[in-house]
């Protein structure tokens, strides 16, 4: 079982928390947490064993701590999920074979396309591909549509490996922290389009990705994990797409494992990711 | 205030810890735990609010705890320390500039050196250097005067700062997980003598350093920090000391910086570090 | 056309490589070349635009190059390879994503393995599959077995993906500097069977992956490419074998690019690699 | 001697270079080469043996190179450079000692400060320290001060080490590629005032240092070197700045040792730097 509390600080949580597992005879496993010193704000996640009657040990947890608490607890589970993309192959390949060999730690339920390229490679494992053309439509009917889809198929999240259309704010306000997407770039540098152009233009001698949650301020959101690799002056443009391309791929992956394991906290439009 | 306390892991322990200091009012500023559940070994450090009697806390922790429990309550304090060197100059100059400014977590007592070298870099800074030859003396000898020149300086560590000899296990039990080594190679790759050029002759992509604590088995002491950085097929044996001796500097700071804050655990002859 | 050379090394190498290219028109669009100088030995890679007397070069750039010149003039091409693995999917399985969307650099021919465990997911991207199983055999039935598969294909390497047998050294010998295994340690610490075990057991706090040519010195042949990922000591030996696959999985890809691409030269097992 | 190329590409040059070299009996120990194949711009490092006659060489090398060619021909020599700093002692301190054990390949020649903090440091070792304050002052004045200090002594290079003003135009202007900062974060990102609490506030995984040349656009100079280290939610403020001065302190470190060996072409606000 995972606990997830997120309140304000005061003196004595811990002990509250512990105190209450103790008393009802639930084993911790393990325990993470962490104060904001300067937001005054606790975060605590904990791994449990199981226990029969999860809803009650939520209700029985808040009246120990602060009235502003969020609590969850929730049997541990595989997240269901939405993967959106568009033609770049490397970041959908990657979550395909996880799913395949079950270790994802999600269930991709299907993957929406704007461009047919990648469905033969979703059919080659069985993945449902939805094909929503963005071209010749208004954003507004393009979004409907693929809301009709995602309707369809249960969800906890969804991301976007890739995809290359900007979300309207009333589509990412259906979902909040609930869509992950990743950024070509080492984010706030080069945020919007043609990052590596932009990175190439300016001589960085490091190139990077940024996995984080959408918001209505284009790649400004909760910046869950980044990570990074040396360029030089021998790069070309193409070389740094290329060499991006596999930390994209392994800065998804790390994003979507921490999500999956529930180890990430929202506040402030930053995150607290218990690794 | 600093709390650490190892003992045999059992449910209850974080709430017993917690519930101990909420009961008394003191107010812990930040708490980190960690269980080993293999070897079934709690770990828990806490910076709480300063207390007047902190022997008495520590005997009432232990009344909470099981018996096997070692407590260690302090007062934060700068702690003593005493740095071997040889000629190599990067790692002791890095020490001496953080201790002048106040920035080293510790206050260097002297420096020892077995070569003259390095007199005129701890004069400048107003440090005592002592002289202890190892020429034309046995082991037992050179040991012998190290000692009586350590006896005179108050100590909570010895600091090898590029020191080249090879001390004997009395002298080394005398000092039990209180001398810290800096070791020229990515351990355990390339222990003992001239790591650098066995590096460089096996064609390694990546060279590091080691920090860890010396015990009686040649570099096969509790590894605190590692670092690494790449090299490739141009760098010659020198480069890769000149680039190597970065590493030193940095695993050496790093290490010594996480000790001084009491954040450094020891069991089973591995560390448990709370960064 | 990629052009490789190695030498011993002179004054005037370079003039004489580039002036009769010059002096036959061929436009040289990049050059890279390396002495060792303490091997004394010269090293060049030289990417030309195309040429109708491939062999014909070969044999005139050999007139103004030291006798012992090893010169190959090969048009631009991928290369053949044979996959030999055993139950671990993420090596094999990223090779197989770049092989179907063509930016392997190579073309896989076939998969071996000693378990059928992988054989369903070479079958989804139409790969053969050849189970060639070592159980109740001696390792000459075993690997005759192997080579009877291998004749059936063309191949210009072996790629190790995770294949957990050891060759012998008559097999070993058929492919000199044609086999790339990729270990699953920071070589040469951790070199034979269970590397993560042994590093949990030691401490670390650096994990890494070694790409290698497969030699008769187990774990000793010369390194193509190797990555680290720092850990602590909240990682079980579970947690470092899986931040190893991700680890492992980018060092064989990094080694396969380069080896595909006609960058890297061997000799006193070492590699000189030009990225 | 090093000799530093730069010009137009077109076929022969590399041919045309060494010819030369090997007409005149100049042995090249190295030779680096690149070719922007976008800007059509070809880069050349040579390290030769002596030669009495540079001037008459570099003469000599433009006559077989296209006319806009920018050749340097010089003698390996320690370059002199004038450092300005503010309070922080970090950087200064790093550099200090490297020139006080002849390791940093450059002279320094005086050390000049806008606050007095660290005219202790440089006493010590013997490093002429003048206050030019900028207190009360227009720019103007401040910087013409600040001229006539530099005017007395000699300067291949001016190194901002943490120096908190900013230069204007004019001042710039006398400098052209001959002024190097290092800024406190991952450039472009978090330019301008206080990058950490930036960094903080973005909530960003990672955090990094920039050395480059100073021109008129505030950090928008070529950049030289780029470092990062990751970092988490635990990180305050202070952490961050903690942390970030080491990494300061290597790249800065890092970009002087490239710039005093003469590895650093710039062209179109970029560098090359041949490692």
């Amino acid at each position: 079982m995972i606990i997830l509390i997120q309140c304000k600080d005061k003196v004595g949580l811990v002990a509250a928390i512990s105190g209450l597992m103790a008393k009802k005879g639930i084993n911790i496993i393990s325990m993470r947490e962490y104060v904001d010193t300067e937001a005054n704000r606790f975060f605590a996640r904990l791994a449990t064993e199981q226990y029969t009657d999860a809803p009650g040990l939520g209700a029985e947890l808040r009246t120990v701590l602060p009235v502003d608490a969020i609590v969850e607890v929730s049997p541990e589970h595989e997240k269901k999920i939405i993967v959106l993309a568009t033609k770049e192959y490397h970041c959908l390949s990657d979550i395909l074979i996880r799913n395949h060999f079950k270790t994802l730690g999600a269930q991709v339920q299907c993957v929406i396309g704007n461009h047919d390229t990648l469905e033969d490679i979703c059919k080659k494992f069985g993945i449902p591909f939805l094909l929503v053309s963005h071209v010749n439509k208004s954003k507004e009917k393009f979004e409907s549509e693929l809301m009709a889809v995602i309707k369809q198929y249960p969800h906890d999240y969804l991301v976007l490996a890739k995809f290359m259309r900007i979300l309207s704010p009333k589509f990412v306000e259906a979902f909040p922290m609930r869509i992950v997407n990743i950024h070509h770039s080492f984010l706030p540098a080069f945020a919007g389009a043609q990052p590596y152009k932009q990175a190439h233009q300016r001589g960085v001698k490091i190139i990077g990705a940024t996995a984080h949650f959408v918001t209505n301020d284009l790649d400004e959101g909760p910046i869950i994990e980044q990570q990074v690799i040396p360029v030089n002056h021998t790069y070309t443009i193409s070389d740094m797409i290329k060499a991006g391309k596999e930390i994209e791929k392994a800065v998804l992956a790390k994003a979507l494992n921490m999500l999956f394991e529930d180890r990430v906290f929202v506040y402030n439009n930053k995150t607290v990711v218990f690794e």
